[in-house]
C-alpha cells in the first residue's frame, strides 16, 4: 500500500469534496480516497504509489489546485 | 410576470448554487432563476406568482434553508 497526501486550495463543500473524488477516482490504481473541504487534505491510496502529477492533473480538472504534502 | 426573493443560508460556492438551481427548476411554473452563493438571494420568476412552500422546500431538498426576503 502506497499513500500520498496532497493540500488542495478552494475547496468549500461537500460538494467540492466530491468534484474531486470523482476526478481522482478515475486514476487507475486508486483504491481508497480521502479528502476533506475543511481541512484542505487530499489523501489518496494505492497498491502501489500512485503519480503525482496525475493527481493534481485530477485536481486541477476538478476545478481546484493542489500541491504534494508529503 | 412574478418575481419572489428569497435569501437562503449555507451556500458557498458554485455547486451549491447548482444544487438549488436544479431543485428549485423542477417546481412547476418556474421560468427563471437567479441564485448567488455569494450574496445568498434567490430569485425565482414564473409567469405567476409561485408558491413559497413549495420553494422552501426545494431549497431544504437541496440541503440549505431559505426564507422569503421580499
Amino acid at each position: 500500500m502506497a499513500m500520498s497526501e496532497y493540500q488542495v486550495t478552494g475547496m468549500s463543500c461537500g460538494h467540492c469534496e466530491m468534484s474531486i473524488r470523482e476526478e481522482v477516482g478515475q486514476i487507475a490504481g486508486v483504491e481508497n480516497i480521502e479528502v476533506s473541504a475543511q481541512t484542505g487534505m487530499l489523501v489518496v491510496t494505492g497498491a502501489e504509489s500512485v503519480d503525482d502529477a496525475q493527481v493534481l492533473a485530477a485536481v486541477e480538472e476538478a476545478g481546484y489546485s493542489a500541491v504534494r504534502a508529503i
